[in-house]
């Protein structure tokens, strides 16, 4: 017997080791998601899967809003509700944003514990205050829909694996008489006070839990569904309601609700849940989400978690972001592949999925709706994303842009506003930043021939919102050519993205025969002009009187007339028509010493003293690339005589902005864009304006890059002589001939083909 | 011309005076809403169908719940929204309760006003602080399905009526530049502080408006939506937000949100509507309700009222009227008959529909339903209503009766305790009031024979309901026979309470023939000997130990062992073994004694002061007719070998509890309770015990009552020699024959024929 199990063993042994080596083939093993969650990147190390509802992540710290009457400044910090510099971990929540900038969800945190029942989350100084327990990251494993982590305090194995919609928990107990499973619907990620609207829940039976969660967040007025399903019977149940109101007082009597009674409802509620527990046992949960109803939580549960195994459920996540990560092959080295894969799985979580199976979702105007012949998405942080991430996914995710084509449509039918989203989460608009850069995404889509949806009705969309005059100052901009300062605020960002988004109407309307549109807006693409100071150089704001503005600081981040952006850095906002700017700002000689300055100027203390988001690690000279207004102007010495410095600076971008560790994202991941930025110009082309069929040529990062393009078709791109010094390109060969041009168009990637950059250590 | 013009207003003239005199005959004119509203009877005199969803009337004030700290006593008094002695009305809103004890409800108040915009309701003492306005009966005229009262300050006419789904409202302005028309989320019926959770709405275009409203009131978590159009379009409109928290503060400056932006959300929302108009004009609004969708509340209206003609919704709400009172029709003097028809207004009612006309509905777990194969139901005041009006119903609507059955045993279905409705609304379980009392119901429509849903179903349901050992003390009475005062309040009550329950459920397991639960039922119907103190010669609260509770005070109604009644009322309370019970309390000469005593006694003042709910208009010696627990007790004299003090005191009843006047109500008529024990008791009979196919002859006050049933028979009900002194009973003659019982079963009525009963001033 003894022979046998050892040649047992020795068999699996092998077999083990085959796998494993299998498995380090394995994109994504190059995938980390630790990276961005020190600092400023506000990524989240948790399980989802590609564009998934469910995104299961550890919470770190919970923070009040206010702290001694004043704003909170670490809630900006606590965006995706992880910090890696942290020691506690107070639970694990179902939803997270990733990169961004504001805060919001953050629902139904689950806590496990042994010991006395604490029902306060406690802090983190004093750990025993409270539920929460401290952790060590040499217990902690973040994979691609992976999430492992020893709860210290309590000596419980979690673990975390997702679904489209389901979140599973698996959590190895301690022996103990007292088991405890937390369900805290008080815990959030927010920016706002008390931002929990109603909560209610019931215990189905002891081991289905179901409710709902409203909040009054960043979305002004959501509500998610659940259903919770456990693998062990619960003994014991109870509820903590903290909530000022009660409305059985008066026949409180009737029942004792603390404890096992079915239903609880409030602002403030948590409910615990009891087991006996054996040494090594488990306890999982399923945990599905629907934006609709408690019923259509339970048959996301029941179809896409029918079993036990959470195994399966992992093995199928990450067969699931393999298969995402495959579409494009690169060689690099190691430390360049884990940022060019980890980018490829930011760049993949959002937008998400917020349908259901049975394709009902929650509209704009609080409604159930059936998506037909679309999967229905939200999460569009578009100030951020139409600059590169859609782009990208024009190119290896058609389909899937297509039907954010399709919810953004949607949106616009249901919008009372009668607009296309600017920011929306959750069936609401949160109305984030300037512009309406749907029009962006929607004119991409079509100029680039991507299809799936009625182009017309798109761009009547696009019209019907660019034309909406009460929309932060678009009326003084229609009427008067640009937006003045003392009207509405951040006039100068304001005019120079409403200009391009009109550019990307008359892209449209162009490619689509409707002249007149195309007149109207093609003119109003011009107005960035009115918003030019030759006297000083820059973009400036200009007073209703025609007159600019007196004091004028083009540093200052905060600076009226402009918005995340100073004046050296939103100057260069003309994506659409470089050319006209060169010529604007004095030529190409007197322009490029402009683009040089902001790269190689030393910038004050002060500036980083006062600038959000922004660090020393963010930027070059003044070149700001933390933050979205900058991410096309190393582009732009492609129009001057100097087209080697974007190659230069380009490569520096990809270098410092970008590494493989936990504080490596030099700023908000904006839910996709600095990663969607680092996958563009590591293969070494860019979009500099969306609606634009060209994108400009860079310098890549990587080897070769084989895109497995949806229609089939495979484009390789290569980069001959690749080093890290060797960052100038001598020559570009397309299918064989030299291109004489610094871009390449979306047909001739689509097409496939074969792109060979030829590098140098010279210019 | 002007002869033909004479003619023609001459026809005119003689059209309208046979109209009236057509409309002469109508049965509605013998209802007069406005009894009731004086004092206690808290019904409200404002337009709703029979049954409906909607109940459009005036609020004559808005009360905080608190004034300094206190509980504010006044609340009471505004169950329904109205009184009486009032000066100003605030608005119309949209939902009421009829008659109850506590408050909810009072959704969506509409104003309308002209001159300077006020959004603040102001105070009765002093109208001008807000937007309310004097009124006078004068102007005042209330009809089924009709109400019209003049704004005097603003001098707009205003009138309502309604559909099942739909208020309709139609003010008549004078000529104004500032027109307005003022929707109202922040007001509320309310017994609770600060109940409202959420009010979402939007403007989908100048005469839409939709949205919903979330309240936490004596409905602990109550969803309504809606969908107003307006007959003119709006020319500007606006936001009054309350609420503490806003989330949009960040990015504020976007829109101008104050005026004509289109959507606004909180927990204290009012709007405002402008519109210039003429003299004489006309602004009429639809406004429809539902449980589930804004999109629903729009089909309901479109289908329901789809022109713009007020009259007509008015007519056929008053047909509707019309076709239900004629069920009944009896001969009587003016008085008794606007008693009567006003009684048969009030019981048709409650319970009201509680489903869309696509037949969704919002369940008690607050998810959505579809009502398949009958009407859902809600506002089920069981501890009330299961005495008389369910009975009657299983008389005059077994339709409807078995569709509120299947909507208990929806409840039923959906309840997280798993049991059947005690008090439930709007997918809510209040929990009021002691015993489930739904298995009355069920009960007393199985044993009728009522056809429609699934007998053994409500039988499983009523078992279960029964057996739930942590519900109010039920575990100790499954145990030890009888609820312990010191393990559980109102001790008294509540044994007794189930001790009837178990018998009805005993009666149904009998008609279906289950053996098993009718021997465990029987048993438990015999519980309430369990409480009877031969000392004191009362029922009496019972300590665990089995001792009596040494103190006791058999006048208090707030004693502890009993809710609201005394022991002198609430110990006759064995309705379905009144024989046992007069065995019990020593033999039929001294149970007649102990009857009498409680007729004829003297009440101390310190009674009436300290007793909510009762005045001594409601009362005959310490006979509280105001509140349920006694409305059988006249109905006992049958038992005894004197009857004819049933007869004496129930035409007592009849005469001195039920007046044509605003005050003529001498408690609340509890959702049409109080109007069946007027309606059966006018024609001659009680049901006393629901569960029994029997009933009680009493003396009827009617001359004659022909009951046209669903089933196509006529029961004639005639009262020969009859008069006000004429109480007495001398002979009953049932089809010719004369009948040797004090009862008439329920097959002898549904069968059709003619009872008499001929009348005296002797006994």
């Amino acid at each position: 017997m003894m022979k046998v199990r050892s040649g047992l063993l020795f068999v699996a042994g092998v077999c083990f080791s085959l796998t494993a080596f299998a498995q380090d083939n394995r994109l994504i093993n190059y995938v980390n998601p630790l990276i961005g969650t020190d600092r400023m990147g506000h990524t989240y190390p948790g399980a989802t899967v590609p564009f998934g509802a469910v995104q299961l992540s550890p919470e770190t710290d919970t923070l009040p809003y206010e702290v001694d009457g004043h704003y909170n400044k670490d809630v900006y910090k606590y965006c995706a509700g992880y910090q890696y510099i942290d020691k506690t971990i107070v639970g694990f929540s179902h939803t997270h944003f990733s990169g961004t900038g504001h805060s919001d969800l953050g629902d139904f945190l689950i806590m496990s514990t042994v010991g006395k029942l604490q029902l306060n989350p406690g802090v983190a100084s004093d750990p025993k205050s409270g539920f929460r327990s401290g952790f060590s990251h040499s217990t902690e494993v973040a994979e691609p829909d992976y999430y492992k982590v020893k709860l210290d305090r309590y000596d419980i194995l979690a673990e975390l694996t997702a679904t489209t919609r389901v979140g599973f928990h698996q959590y190895t107990f301690p022996a103990s008489e007292h088991a405890h499973i937390i369900l805290d619907a008080v815990y959030g990620i927010y920016n706002y006070p008390d931002k929990n609207v109603w909560t209610y829940m019931r215990v189905e039976n002891d081991t289905l839990v179901t409710g709902y969660r409203q909040t009054n967040g960043w979305g002004r007025t959501r509500t998610v569904y659940f259903a919770m399903v456990l693998s062990k019977p619960i003994t014991e149940y109870g509820w903590q309601n903290g909530s000022k109101k009660e409305v059985y007082h008066g026949f409180w009597g009737k029942w004792e609700q603390s404890r096992d009674f079915p239903e609880m409802a409030g602002t403030q509620i948590r409910a615990w849940f009891d087991f006996k527990t054996e040494e090594g046992e488990k306890i999982k949960i399923k945990f599905a989400l629907s934006p609709v109803s408690t019923a259509n939580a339970l048959e996301n549960l029941e179809t896409e978690a029918p079993g036990w195994s959470f195994n399966k459920v992992k093995k199928a996540g990450q067969a699931q972001w393999e298969q995402e990560l495959k579409k494009i092959e690169v060689t690099a080295d190691k430390d360049t592949k884990e940022n060019f894969y980890t980018s490829m799985y930011h760049a993949f979580i959002n937008p998400t999925v917020y349908m259901d199976v049975n394709g009902e979702y929650r509209g704009l105007d609080q409604g159930t709706h059936t998506a037909k012949g679309f999967v229905n998405y939200t999460t569009f942080s578009l100030w951020d994303t139409h600059r590169a991430l859609h782009p990208l996914f024009n190119i290896i995710q058609p389909r899937r842009n297509a039907d954010m084509v399709s919810s953004m449509l949607a949106h616009y039918d249901q919008s009372a506003e009668h607009m296309l989203p600017v920011w929306s989460n959750s069936a609401n608009e949160n109305w984030c930043m300037s512009g309406y850069h749907s029009v962006s995404v929607l004119a991409d889509a079509v100029v680039k021939g991507v299809s799936g949806f009625d182009a017309n009705r798109a761009l009547n969309a696009c019209v019907a919102t660019a034309r909406h005059a009460s929309y932060e100052g678009l009326g003084y901009y229609i009427k008067m050519g640009y937006v003045p300062e003392d009207k509405n605020g951040s006039s100068v960002s304001k005019t120079l993205e409403y200009a391009y988004d009109d550019w990307c109407i008359a892209q449209m309307a162009q490619k689509l025969n409707r002249q007149d549109i195309y007149n109207e807006f093609i003119l109003r693409s011009e107005n960035f002009k009115h918003v030019y100071d030759a006297a000083s150089g820059f973009m400036r704001p200009k007073m209703s009187d025609g007159t600019f503005k007196q004091s004028f600081d083009v540093l200052n981040t905060d600076e009226p007339g402009f918005i995340e952006g100073n004046a050296w850095n939103y100057g260069f906002y003309v994506p659409h028509q470089p050319a006209e700017l060169i010529e604007l700002m004095g030529g190409k000689k007197k322009f490029t010493q402009h683009l040089d300055s902001l790269f190689e100027m030393q910038l004050p203390d002060s500036f980083f003293a006062k600038t959000e988001d922004i660090t020393r690690d963010g930027i070059i000279g003044n070149y700001v690339h933390g933050n979205e207004p900058s991410h096309h102007i190393a582009y732009l010495y492609n129009w001057t005589d100097q087209p080697w410095k974007t190659q230069l600076r380009v490569r520096e971008a990809l270098d410092k902005m970008y590494k493989p560790t936990p504080a490596g994202l030099s700023g908000n991941d904006d839910c996709g864009q600095m990663s969607a930025w680092y996958i563009l110009s590591a293969m070494g082309f860019y979009p500099v304006a969306p609606g634009s069929v060209n994108y400009a040529l860079g310098s890549p990062a990587v080897g070769k890059a084989v895109l497995h393009l949806e229609n089939g078709h495979t484009f390789t791109i290569t980069a001959k002589n690749q080093s890290p010094q060797n960052v100038y390109v001598q020559k570009v060969v397309l299918n064989g001939k030299v291109l004489n041009r610094n871009y390449i168009t979306h047909e001739e990637i689509m097409s496939g083909g074969e792109l060979v950059f030829y590098m140098s250590g010279k210019h």
